[in-house]
């Protein structure tokens, strides 16, 4: 629903938060005090209590009513569940649609595990088909199926149409709000159909010119609106080169659009040219500031994000795939170390050493990584330049290895007194950092090649391959030079 | 400057880089044909030469005049510094300061340094006050000085403004384009008053209302001007109850509130609620997009933004500080195993299995930490929930310890048949993951009460905890308990 909130505007919604706090807690207060004069015979003070139960509830109920729905959404995620399933009682049912579309995901599930078919239907049909296909994957099909029905031939059509992309594409991110116009018309006209609206779709800062089949033509900007005489023609006005999305596209390319042109709105065209959408800066907004977040979750090794106030074995599923995987990886470092055990009960210092190893030329590629992934983002590499890349990252590796791998030499030096060993650490770090390099340029670059999200899981394979590696050529090395 | 560039949209940006970069090599070719040439005494193939390599370069010099300012930044920055050179060397020079404004850091840097004085001077010139203000720390002082020197007074006084602010801060994203109104006319008059302009500043969704002093009174959307009747007052259609910024907010801040309330634009006032500027959405992508950016570099330990064409011995710089922090907390587990030396020439299979030990702790912890800095930055934790989010993590701790060190224990039971052993592993791994939660939770939250960015630098101080905690638990446990 593209209602304008403009009462509702907060400047520091953390008061809010604390405020409703305050009530939650005075009026658990309230409760545990009429629970307990509920057995007693004090019914005057029952009463009172009751009343002041009453009034914290109202009191929350009319600041909630006053607060914007992300706002609302925002204190429903810093809340526990049944504090927050109170608040959730108590927001007016017309606002329910509004708000689901705002909390995350983690959240979203937890409240609508407590609606009613016909609340969630209800819910449901407060919103526009675009958000409605954002809500769809929660809800039940019975609750969709309801839905569906009572739309109108073009809406089913549109929902339809969100509800066919994944959500990475530029359909996803699509709205149906677009206003078009013609181009054989003046400006005067253009006013006059705009005055008939109650008000314009919200990011309307161009109309879309379109002909009678709805073939997209160009556009035209308000401000050309605005700043042009009435009698002027759109076809006079109208931009014909501007940027046409396809619903097909990637988000991240629209994206980087709207980045790049500094676009509020963009219209979306299917493949023979007719208008089908639009696409506008917020959710753009909101398709970078989530992609940014689960890059850094899955950074992390986290499948997605977190209620915070979910349940210990909620969260715990949420980590645990990573954590079995990089257990898996440990074994196998593991046992890399134990074919060595052998040497390392002759040189204890081996132990004590080969984290080292190991670890630099994990961050080292860690960076390398970091960097090659940042580029494939933006499209800065292509076979042209893939070679330079390559052997610059190898020249830093060899740097690294002579200056890091050198000032552990000396380290290992200084505590155990023997030249072989220290040479031989200088140079397991220099082969595991080139090691490092190599893996962290080709992994990124082999799995976008193959289709995959570079961001994703690259760290777990390039961290196996460093630590085994490492200790394995440390290890090795020391077994073979130092005849151990 | 705020030129439209309706012209130049492009689809698909790498394409024009490849041409680009084809016309280069072609370029590059005749060159060396051209130099062969010069030699001998074919002077009909030296002229042929020579008027190719003039084609292709009048050819690119095309290609580039019809790209916008921000295509080129983007081809300026896939190219290596010499062909970057020659590219820059093609841009008309009344587009230099449009450009130097889109390219990154470290690419500016790059082409900075191959202009005069005098190139910069007037490409500085050819902008807006805050965008010289953004431009200023490359620019050398005699040029900015004679650039300040060609400001009007009150472009001068917008200067000095947005330059006093940090980069983090919203006065640092704010500009001067508003189109302010009175209220005490009519839409009519409004409306004629903005047909005088020749074309709005960019991204003008609302106009802003202020009294004769500039105190700021509310906001004027233009829907609002459309679609209502000429005759109307503005007073009868402002929007007192308005998101109002501070220069001095951080921008991180402004950013939640674009997010959340779906802004185009927003007012910034003073102390005494004058208007000062604005805040448009286009700056407030820039903005989330460098901050995810600089988030992911700063987890991977690279200090800024790599030119990816920099020279060997810059990028190591950059990665210089962060593996040499990562040396030193290597030295001290080193160290922390090397006190227990003893002990691994009796048992080498501790030395196998430590690094399970550390490394599942340290996964585990970084889960932890991330959940918790993403919390800090929503705004979600209060002393009110903190309590209860240390309880959950450290109950998910025990939990991944007894799961995962008990499989951990299987593991080594398996391999080396001592009872003993496992249980001292399980152990380990159930104290270092508790130990790791708590550094997790504890790292970020004094960060955050410090004042300090809880993103940067949390990772390696969590590694040094979980590397040498674990090894000090595993092995301590092992020399007290197998009496080794």
């Amino acid at each position: 629903m593209t209602s304008e909130h403009e009462a509702r505007y907060t400047e520091n919604v953390q008061e809010h938060l604390q405020q409703v706090q305050h009530l939650l807690e005075k009026h658990a207060l309230v409760e545990v005090v009429a629970l307990h004069q509920e057995i007693p015979r004090a019914e005057r003070h029952d009463l009172v209590g009751r009343l002041l139960h009453k009034r914290h509830l109202a009191e929350l109920g009319n600041l909630l009513a006053s607060l914007h729905p992300a706002d609302i959404a925002y204190i429903l995620e810093a809340l526990p569940i049944n504090q927050r399933l109170q608040v959730w009682d108590l927001v007016k049912a017309d606002r329910d649609g509004e708000i689901l579309i705002e909390v995350s995901d983690a959240v979203r599930e937890s409240l609508i595990a407590t609606m009613s078919s016909d609340e969630l239907r209800e819910a449901a049909e407060q919103l526009d088909t675009n958000e409605i296909a954002d809500l769809a994957p929660d809800l039940p099909q019975a609750v969709m199926r309801d839905v569906f029905k009572s739309l109108s031939i073009e809406e089913r059509e549109q929902l339809r149409e969100a509800m066919s992309y994944p959500h990475d594409a530029v359909g996803a991110l699509m709205d149906f709000d677009m206003v078009t116009v013609r181009d054989d018309v003046t400006l005067e006209v253009v006013s006059r159909y705009l005055r008939r609206f109650d008000k314009l779709p919200d990011h309307t800062d161009q109309l879309f010119v379109v002909d009678r089949d709805d073939y997209f033509k160009g556009v035209l900007p308000l401000h050309r609106l605005l700043v042009n005489e009435p009698e002027m023609q759109v076809s006079d006005l109208i931009i014909t080169d501007t940027i046409k999305l396809h619903s097909d596209d990637k988000a991240e390319q629209a994206a980087q659009s709207f980045e790049r042109y500094d676009l509020v709105s963009a219209p979306v065209v299917d493949d023979e040219g007719k208008l089908v959408g639009r696409v506008t800066v917020n959710s753009v907004v909101d398709f970078i500031r989530s992609e940014s977040e689960s890059d850094m979750l899955n950074l992390a090794g986290l499948r997605e994000d977190e209620d915070i106030f979910a349940s210990v074995w909620k969260s715990a599923k949420n980590r645990w795939m990573w954590l079995a995987l990089n257990l898996c990886t440990a074994f196998f470092a593991s046992r890399v170390i134990g074919t060595f055990e052998n040497t390392i009960e002759k040189i204890a210092a081996l132990a004590a050493l080969m984290p080292i190893v190991a670890g630099i030329a994990g961050n080292s590629a860690n960076q390398t990584t970091t960097i090659i992934i940042r580029s494939l983002a933006l499209g800065l590499i292509n076979p042209a330049n893939a070679r330079r890349m390559i052997s610059k990252e190898l020249a830093i590796a060899m740097l690294n290895g002579l200056v890091w791998g050198g000032v552990a030499g000396a380290f290992a030096y200084v505590l155990y007194e023997s030249p072989l060993l220290s040479v031989i650490l200088t140079g397991a770090m220099l082969l595991n950092l080139l090691l490092g390099a190599l893996a962290g340029l080709l992994i990124p670059l082999a799995m976008q090649r193959m289709g995959r999200d570079p961001a994703i899981g690259s760290s777990v394979i390039l961290t196996a391959i460093t630590d085994s590696g490492g200790f394995f050529i440390f290890l090795g090395l020391a077994a073979l030079l130092m005849g151990a």
